[in-house]
Parts: C-alpha cells; structure tokens; sequence
C-alpha cells in the first residue's frame, strides 16, 4: 500500500510559525504520511485566488490524497468545516466558498461538517484551527478514518459568486481572474467557449481586446514570437491568456484582477 | 518503527542554493529520513526571530526529532555548535541564543558541543557550516548516532536578553516582539499574566494601548468583528496580539518590533 | 533499497498552481518517490541563474537522483528536452544551456533527446511541459525506466556564453555573477586562480576593487570584522564574493550582476 499524501495549502506565507506548527501536529500522530507543500503564498484571506488555486493543482493528485486548506478569515465563528470527497480525494477546508469552483467540475460525492471534537486536538484556540482541528483530522484520515466519524453528513456548500463569460456570436467578454508568477494575465474564457461560440482554433483570425490594447491573433506558444510581443495564448489550464514574451503583461500593461477582456473573431476570419 | 525526522530552520531564503545544498548533503548520508522545511524566510542574522520562530513551532513535534536551525552569523568564529536534548528532541544549532527561549521553557535534559569531526564533512569552509557540519551530524543523528559522540557535555546555553513585561496590579507594559504574516502584532504579554495579575477574561472590560490608539475589550476571534476593525485578542500561542479584520494591523498602525503595548483593567471593569 | 528521490529547480515561484500540479502528477505515477523542493525563486526565464543554481547545489546528491530543471521560455518551441547523466546522477531539463555549467565541470555520460511520447501524458499542452513532459518523465526515470527509453542519444548541449575572468601575473578581472539571499555579491574568480596566479593565500596583502570601493586583504569568515565592514572572501563554493557584515552588499555598495571585480597583488606583498 502506498504511503498516505497530506498536501497543505494556505494563506500564511513561512515567515510565521503556523504551517511548521501544522506540520508537527501532523507528523506526530501520521509520521509515514508524506506532507506535500503546494502553496502557503495564497494572498492573505484572499478565498477566491485560493478556489482557483485549488481547482487547478488539485485533481492531478491521485485518489486517496487529503488535501488541506486553510484560508480562513472566519475562523472561530459559525463558519463550518467541511470534510468533502470529490473525484475519490478528500478536502478538509472551511465552508467559505473555496471549494465551490472544485464542486463545479467535478460534484461531492460526499459533505460532512467537522464537528466531531473527538479527532481534534485536547485544546482548540479560536483563532488556529488549521493547528488544531485541521491538522490533527488530516492526519487521522490518512491513517484510515472514515470521513464519516468526524460529523453528520450535510448537503451543500457554500458557493462564491463567480463572473461568467458573455457569449455571442462573435464576441466573447469576459474578465482577468488570476495572475501567475510570470505576470501572465488569465481570463475566465476557456477554450471550449472560444471553439464554441466563435468556431476559432489557432491561427484563425481573431482580435483580443485587454487595456487598451489589441491582440492580432491567438499564438500557440509563448516563444513563437520575438521578446516584448503581446500574446494572447489558451494556456495550460485551457483558459485565454494574455503575456509578453520574456516579460510581466501585468507589470508592462498595469492591468489587475477584474479587468475585462473581449475575444472577437474578425470580419475577415 | 516510523521513518526519522530532520526539519530545517534558516535564514538562507530559497533562491540562493544554500538549503538545496544541505538537502543534498543529508538525503545522501540517510537517503530514508523525513526533510521538512519549517522555515527558510527568517530574517537574515535575526537570532531574536528565529529563537521565537523555533520556541512557537518545535514543541509540536515528536520525540526523536531532529531540528536544525541555521541562523548563523559567527560562522566560522569562535562560536560553538551545540546539540541540546529538550523535552526528547534533538536541537543542532549555533550557541549564539537561538535556543535559548525554548530552553526557558524547557531545560535541556543534556548539551553537547559539537566539537568532533569524525562525523563532518571532509573539508569544511569557514562560511558554511550548515552544508559542512550541521547537515552531515543532523543526517547522523537521524539514523541513531548518539549526541554524546559529537562532543563534550557543557552546561549551559548562550542566552538572549529579552524583554520581560512589566506586571502591575491594574496595568501591564509590554512590547510587540514579533509581526506575522498578516500583519498581526504579537505583544510578549502572555495570558496567564492577564489572568493572573488584571484577573481578566474575554468580555471583562479593559483597554489595549498601542500605537496610539485605545482598543477596548479583548476579542475571541478576529472575525467576530467587521473588517477594518482593530481587534486585541490573546493569539494561538497564549500571546497579546493586535490585529486588524480584514487588513495588515502592522502597515496600518505603522508599528514594528519594539513598540510598546499595555493592557489596563478598566475602572468600572 | 532507497526510496528513489527527485528534486525540483524552476522559475515559477510558489504562488501560482504550476509546481504544484508538477507535484502531483509525479505522485500519481510515483508515490513512493521523495519530492525535495530546490528551488522555485529562479528569476522567471533566468537561464544562467539556474545554470549556477544547479552547478553549486546538485552536485552534493547521491548518484540515481533525478533532478527536473523547468526554467523554458522556449516552451513548445523547436527546442530539445534533454535528458543527461552526469556523475551518476540523472537531469531532465530544456536544451537551453540550462546544464552547461554542471557539465564544464562533469562531462556528461549519456545525453538522451527526449522525444518518445510514449511516457508523456496523454495530452500536452504547448505552453507547460513541466507538467506534461518533465513530470511523468521523471516519476517513470525514478521507477527505474533507463533513459535510453526516452528517445535518441545525441552528441552535444546547448552552451550558454560564460564570462571567464582575465588572469595576469599581479591582477585577475572577473565580474559578478550573482548575488545570494544576503547580498553578498558573488563573482567568477575561483579560489583556485587566486593561488595559481596570484600566488595569494588569505592573510596575503591584496586589494579587491568592486564599484569604487577598495578592499584590503581577504577574510577568512564574514563575522571576523566588525558590524558594518566591507570584506572578501573566498566563499563556500571558492568563488571570490564581496560581502558587508551584518548587512546586505548589493544594496549598501548598489552593484549588481555584471559589476567588473579586480583582486591585485600588493606590491609590497
């Protein structure tokens, strides 16, 4: 049997103590279990980066894995913690809207709300529950707790408001939801939608509209173009994007989280 | 029996190769042992942070553990190594104080000054005793060598000056000692001494000086406010902290380490 | 026998999902497989600097480590993905010249183009072999696939243009070549051209010119002088690097990478 995965995903930065103190929690009581760091840059309360963040690292994991995450501005209230298994993976999260973007894709086949104080540790502060509920629960359910020993099974989830896409015929509009590390500006328009609604793949004509400037085109890589070119590219995760070869298109475009992004396919096209 | 642990504790960052380097070195002695990074993001040369950082995340951990904390700046003088025995973990660090709040809290069951080479590395720079010495002993001790082969025993640990908080019958003085990742202001005024000497609990009236500003009341949580809120409220390590719902408590209030803090039972409290 | 180990070195940072989606397809096909975080704080697109990254931290692993380098700006372009063996040890990384340094001073023994879909994921997209190449690659190498499975051996990688230092009787010039977590600014002068040229040992009277500043003598530690002094020294890696103590010499002397670095002989030496 392979060794149990405990991956970590938190708005705390390791400036502070509180993951290494949610590490040895762990550790203590599953010291087979492998601890996997995937973020703790989450920017701080930010639940909505974090939704997203989980969306796309997560379901590459394989079934089995319990996934950890604590970005919790409401910790200590009557914000519930919820155990749910999505996909044959298991979540430990607050019932704070982060799951709800994992929830779209792929339905919980399994709620539970966290209120079993038997798997939590002797004292629990209120305000470090990843430490003291979190970390102790994660690590019981990779030794083989069933999720349903940690409270009553519940039926939904809190869900964030999230922008969706105007489709027409021949303009999409949507708007920059994320930016990665390399200055990368990602949109909420997926690829199926582009194919959908506006028939274009690669190298079909179409315009991309983003602050102030137009995009000739969508590119297939970032480096097909010489350095400083404006790209807009389906990226990775199968979302339009716009970056600058060998540069940051958020620093160079001064564009932000929110800003609205059209994809038009061209009257020639 | 459960695979040995080495967690490191440093001020070297993660984008110079330090840490890779002693990862290296350690994976290669005992290829079965546990990394975990606890931190790498202690401000460089800050022995007072790291000595925090380690007294609030070790004690979490399990007997047997093996710490190795490299903040370091006599490298390469006469400052001793030192491998001290507390509460059944293991401690490799520089005898410069960094230890020492741990130690106050719980003695040293045994000390030893790392002073036989047998177990370094070949050749040993002078500017690197983390990848030299530090990495291969940690890596050592791990698969069982006992800490009584490093060196002799001594008896006593370098100390730090640190800044005890004043206790008076109705007011208590302190100092914010440490700053988290959200900007939290953690004072060094504990709980206990609020029970003990104000006689107060939450919701018993009194006031938190800081900065300027007059907060009255202790919180339980930072969310029971609304967002914008300056909040006083006993943190997860039993420490006076002053937080701001919602926002960074420290780019607001424009306070650092050092600044002073009192807490005062109210007259009519 | 061991638990297999791979190591990780990109430009990604640890904010945005990208190493951990690498993270967790490599845990999928290899869970039993140690994941060591090297870096992921490379300047994005910064080859020469994961180049030095990989040169001074890789080597000091055990032979069968496999080590993934992700620093791509020609993602999806004509470039090569490279798998070598060097002293043991095996590196899957883009023909950019990303390995160049690691191989001047360790020929490598087999150089495999990675060309074989066969191990890579189903579908790859254009814009992150990280994910859909590099990871499942380095999980099949780590289960024991033998690189010669992954395409056809070729000749020769890519090189980057390396600055090498002029060495005259009385004078050697080099330049900086990177700066680390301290600020201290390290050159391309080896300890080695020092003594072989100079005929230098430390406490020898020399000079050491670095933007505008002269300094005397070589140290053989940084906390040798005190709090605020200027000094050389030869470094953990045995480069010539120009450190303040107690503070951070790029920002204090305002040099950077490129700088012209001299180290002369005293006359009267």
């Amino acid at each position: 049997m392979p060794r149990p995965i405990i991956t970590l995903t938190t708005d705390f930065g390791t400036r502070s103590s509180y993951v290494a103190q949610m590490k040895g929690v762990i550790l203590a009581l599953a010291p087979e279990t492998t601890l996997v760091d995937l973020t703790h840059e989450i920017a701080p309360q930010n639940i909505r980066q974090a939704a997203l963040f989980l969306r796309d690292a997560t379901p590459h994991f394989s079934p089995g894995t319990v996934h950890v995450a604590v970005i919790d501005p409401g910790v200590g209230t009557a914000r519930q913690i919820i155990c749910a298994e999505l996909a044959g993976q298991c979540y430990l999260a607050p019932d704070n809207g982060v799951l709800s973007l994992l929830a779209r894709e792929s339905p919980p086949s399994r709620l539970i709300a966290v209120t079993n104080p038997r798997y939590w540790r002797a004292t629990v502060s209120n305000t470090f529950h990843g430490r003291d509920i979190f970390a102790p629960v994660a690590a019981q359910l990779s030794l083989g707790l069933p999720p349903t020993a940690l409270g009553e099974t519940i039926n939904s989830l809190e869900t964030l408001a999230w922008p969706e896409p105007l489709c027409a015929a021949t303009q999409i509009a949507g708007e920059i939801i994320d930016i990665d590390s390399f200055g990368n500006l990602i949109s909420n328009i997926h690829h199926d939608q582009i194919a959908q609604h506006l028939r274009l793949t690669a190298g079909d004509a179409c315009e991309v509209l983003l602050g102030g400037s137009v995009i000739g085109g969508l590119s297939r890589t970032y480096g097909e173009r010489r350095a400083g070119s404006l790209v807009a590219i389906c990226g990775s995760g199968g979302y339009l994007e716009v970056a600058i070869v060998g540069g940051s298109a958020a620093s160079i475009l001064g564009v932000t989280v929110g800003a609205p992004i059209r994809i038009t396919r061209s009257k020639t096209g």
